[in-house]
C-alpha cells in the first residue's frame, strides 16, 4: 500500500477526469502538429509546448491516488488509456494493477514488458502479488518468486492454494503480534520500534512462542488502560476469529454483522496464519452484489466499457444462447396451438399478456426467495409456510390482474366466455409462477447448487411456456 | 452501542437460530400441557420444567450480540418472532431495532408499549435516535426528545433535517477532539482519562478553539511516534472529509475507494460537525446492491418473508401493473396484425422468440451502461463510440442468432422468405435494443432521473411492442 494521502475531494472525480482528458488531448494535438511538420524544420517551439503538457499531465497523476488513477483508467478509451499508463511512475503500477477491473488489468498487463511486470510486482505483499499471480504471464510469476525470501515464498504459496472465493485467499500478512506476559508500556515501546503500523490495525494479536492465537488486544484500550497492566489482563480472550478455508462471503457477513476492521485467521490448531481487513471486505460485499446484477442480465462478468465488440460478443453470447433455447420452446408450444389461433386470431395477441405477467410475478417470488436464503433466513422447516404465503399473494394478484384484463379482452373482443379464459389462465400461470418460484432455488440448494444462478431464466423459461400452454390449452377446451 | 463480545464463530448462525427454536418449542409444548391442566391441580414438576426451559432460552439471548438476535427474529415467524422479543433485556432491546429490517422493526415496534419504547430509545446516542424516530409513535418521540440536554436534541434535530440519502443523516457524533498545539505524550494521557474511545476511533480529529477542523491524527502516527513531538507535527493536514448535505453513496464510494475506517464531516465554513463510519457505509454499499436487485424484479422494497399476504401484495402490485400496461400495448401491436397471423399462423409461433431475445440483449446492454454511469465512468464524451460499440454487438448477434433461428424456422416451416424475414427482424430488434439501452439511461440522468429506475421495464417494454411490430410488420410487407 502507498501512503499517498486521499486529498480533500473539492474536486470530485469527475472533474479529476475531465482534466486528465484535457491534458492528454492537448498533448496528442501538439503531437500530431509535431509529427505533421517533422522531417523538414522540427518546430521548437511547439516541441517545448508538447513537453509542458506532458509534464503537466504527470504532475497531476502523481497527486492522485492509485483509486483515482484506477477509476480515470477504466473511463478511457484504449488508446487514451495507454497514453496515460505510460505516464504513471514505475513504482505506482502495482497498487494501480490492484484497483482496476479484471477486465481492464487485461489491458494494461498486456501493454508491459516482463521487465515492467516484474518491476511494478516486486513493491506488493505477499497476498497482493497472489491477486495478480493469475494473470501474468508464467515466466513473470517464476522470476518473482526467485526472488522473493523462503517465508514470503511460503506465503505467496499458501494463499494461491485456495479459491478465490476463500478466506484464505483474501487474507493478508501484516500482522503485529505481541506476548501476554508484558505490560502495555512494553507494547507501546514496541510500536514506536516498529515505526510504522499496517493499515487498517485496530488490535494486536495476542500469540504464545508457538504462535497460537491467545487472544486480541484492541488499540482501543490499548490506549485508555494503565501502561503499568499486563496485557493477558485486557486482551479480549474469544475474538472473532476465522479460518483459512471458510467462505469468504460468510466472514464479509460476519464483518459487517459485528462491525469489525479487523479479525485474526488461524489454522485448524488455532496458530495464526494472516488477517482478514474490512477493505476486503467491503470489496466482496460491492462485487457479491454486482455479480447478482450482471447475472440476472445475462452478462457473465464485467466488461470493459470501451472493450471490443468481439470481446462484449464473448461476454454476452452464452445467456443469449440459453434464453434462445427457452424461446424456441415456448415457440413449439404455441406451434401445437395453431389450429385454434387460425380459428381464433385474438389468441395470438393476448397470449403474450398471460405469459409475461406470469414472468414478471414468478421473478418477484424467486428474487425474494434467493435473498432469504442468502440471508440464512429459509431452512427446510417453512417451506410450506412460505409456499402458502406465495400462493395466496399468486391468488390475489391473478383474480384481480387477471379479472381486469379479462374484462379488458372482453370487451374488446366482444366475448365473455374469453374473458373467462384469459382471467383462468392468467391465475393459474401466476400459481405455477409462485410454485416455481419457491420450488426452483429450494431444489437448486438441495442439490448443492447455488440458488441464484439461472434462476431468473428458468423461472421466465416455465412462465412463458407454461403460460403459452394454460392459456391456449383453456380456450382450445372452452372456447373452440 | 453495546460491549458484548461478538463470540468465536464455531457454531454458525443457523446452528444457533437451532436452538433458539428448539427451546421455544419445548417452552411452548410445556406451556400448552400446563394450561391444558390448568384449574384444578396445577402440576408444579411441569412449571418447573417450563421455568427451566424459559431460563435457558433467555441465557441463551442474553450470550447473543445483538446483529445475531436480529437475525433471528428475522428469520422467526411472527408469533415466535414476539415470544423470543418478550424474552430479550429491555436495556438491549434499542440496539437490536436498530439491526433489524425495517419491515421486521415495524412488528417488533407494534407489539412495544410507550414506555417499553422510551426505555429502549434512551439507551440510544443521538444519531440512533435519529434513525428510529421516523418509525416511532410521535408522542414518544416528544418524551424522548423533552429527556434529552440542549446538545443531544440539538443532534437528533439536525440528523432529522437530512434527507437518508444524505451525509448528515448517517453521520455520528462520537468524536474525540484534540488541539494542535499539545504533545502526542498529553494525547496520550487524555485519551486514558476517556476509560473508553468510541468504536471505529482510527484518528483523532484535531480542532482549533472554534471547532475548526485543522487535520487529524492517524492513531497509527500517535502509536509510532516520539510522545515528545507536537500533535501538529504529525497530523495530516488534508484528509478525506465530508459535508453533511453530500450525497452518502459518494461518501461510501470514496470509504471504499480511499480504504477509509472513520473521516471527519465538516459544514461550509470547516467547521467539524460529525464524524462518518466504515460501519453506516458498509450498510450503504449493501442495501444499494439490493435494491438494485429488487428493483430489477418489480420489488419495491425488502420484505419480511414472513409477512402477511396482503402485505406482499402490496409491494408487488405497483411493478405487476405497470408491467400489465406494457404488456397491454404489446398486445394491441399484435392486434394490428391478426389478419395478418390469420393467414400465416407459423407468425404467432415465431413472433415471441423476436421478442425474447430482443428483451434479454436489451437488458444486457442497459445493465452495463447503467453500471458504468454509477461508476462515473460514462460522460456525455463517449456516448457516440459507446453507441457504435453497442450497435456492433448487437447487429453480430442478430446476424448469427437470428441466422440460426431463421434457418429453424425456415427448415420447420419450409419456407425460405420466413426465414429471411426472422433473420432481418431479429437483427433489427437487436439494433433497436442496442440503441435505446444506450439512450434510455442516458437520457434519464440528463433529465436528472436514476437511470436505473425502472430501465429493466422500459427497455422490456419497447423491444416487446417493437420486437411484434418489426416482425409482423416485415412479414405483412414482404410474405402475404
Amino acid at each position: 500500500m502507498t501512503e499517498v494521502e486521499a486529498k480533500k475531494q473539492q474536486e470530485s472525480l469527475q472533474e479529476r477526469l475531465a482534466q486528465v482528458v484535457d491534458l492528454l488531448h492537448r498533448h496528442k494535438l501538439v503531437e500530431n502538429l509535431t509529427h505533421r511538420q517533422s522531417g523538414a524544420h522540427h518546430d521548437l517551439v511547439e516541441d517545448l509546448v508538447h513537453r509542458q503538457n506532458l509534464a503537466e499531465l504527470q504532475r497531476k497523476l502523481d497527486e492522485l491516488h492509485p483509486a483515482d488513477i484506477a477509476y480515470i483508467l477504466e473511463a478511457l478509451p484504449l488508446g487514451d488509456r495507454l497514453s496515460v499508463w505510460q505516464l504513471v511512475k514505475a513504482e505506482r503500477d502495482g497498487d494501480i494493477l490492484l484497483e482496476v477491473s479484471d477486465a481492464v488489468r487485461e489491458t494494461l498487463i498486456a501493454d508491459m514488458d516482463d521487465h515492467e511486470l516484474i518491476a511494478a510486482a516486486k513493491e506488493l505483499g505477499a497476498d497482493e502479488l497472489a491477486d495478480l499471480a493469475h494473470e501474468l504471464p508464467r515466466d513473470v510469476v517464476h522470476e518473482l518468486m526467485e526472488s522473493l525470501d523462503a517465508q514470503q515464498r511460503e506465503r505467496v504459496r499458501s494463499a494461491l492454494s485456495y479459491e478465490e472465493d476463500q478466506v484464505g485467499a483474501l487474507m493478508d500478512f501484516e500482522m503485529v503480534t505481541i506476548r501476554e506476559d508484558v505490560s502495555l508500556e512494553v507494547v507501546l515501546r514496541y510500536l514506536r520500534r516498529l515505526k510504522e503500523l499496517p493499515g487498517h490495525t485496530d488490535k494486536l494479536f495476542v500469540v504464545d512462542y508457538d504462535g497460537m492465537l491467545k487472544g486480541v488486544l484492541p488499540i482501543k484500550r490499548l490506549l485508555v488502560s494503565d501502561p503499568e497492566r499486563q496485557v493477558a489482563e485486557i486482551m479480549a480472550l474469544d475474538p472473532v476469529c476465522f479460518h483459512p478455508d471458510e467462505d469468504a462471503y460468510d466472514a464479509a457477513q460476519a464483518f459487517e454483522r459485528y462491525d469489525l476492521v479487523s479479525a485474526p485467521v488461524t489454522n485448524k490448531n488455532g496458530k495464526l496464519v494472516g488477517r482478514l481487513t474490512i477493505d476486503a471486505m467491503v470489496d466482496l460485499i460491492r462485487e457479491e452484489g454486482e455479480s447478482e446484477v450482471l447475472n440476472m442480465a445475462g452478462l457473465r462478468e464485467e466488461e470493459d466499457i470501451f472493450a471490443s465488440v468481439w470481446k462484449s460478443v464473448g461476454n454476452r453470447w452464452a445467456w443469449l444462447a440459453v434464453n434462445l433455447v427457452t424461446a424456441f420452446v415456448a415457440s413449439r408450444v404455441i406451434g401445437l396451438f395453431e389450429d385454434s389461433i387460425e380459428k381464433l386470431v385474438a389468441l395470438a395477441a393476448l397470449m403474450p399478456i398471460v405469459a409475461g405477467i406470469g414472468g414478471n410475478s414468478g421473478n418477484q417470488t424467486i428474487t425474494m426467495i434467493v435473498r432469504a436464503m442468502a440471508l440464512g433466513q429459509i431452512g427446510t422447516g417453512n417451506t410450506a409456510r412460505l409456499l402458502i404465503k406465495e400462493l395466496g399473494v399468486a391468488l390475489i394478484n391473478g383474480l384481480v390482474w387477471g379479472g381486469v384484463i379479462g374484462m379488458v379482452a372482453g370487451v374488446l373482443y366482444g366475448s365473455w366466455s374469453l374473458a373467462a379464459v384469459m382471467t383462468g389462465a392468467m391465475t393459474l400461470n401466476l400459481l405455477m409462477a409462485a410454485l416455481m418460484g419457491v420450488l426452483i432455488p429450494m431444489t437448486l440448494a438441495r442439490l448443492g447448487r447455488d440458488p441464484a444462478m439461472g434462476a431468473s431464466v428458468m423461472i421466465t423459461a416455465m412462465t412463458d411456456s407454461g403460460g403459452f400452454f394454460i392459456f391456449l390449452g383453456l380456450a382450445t377446451l372452452f372456447l373452440l
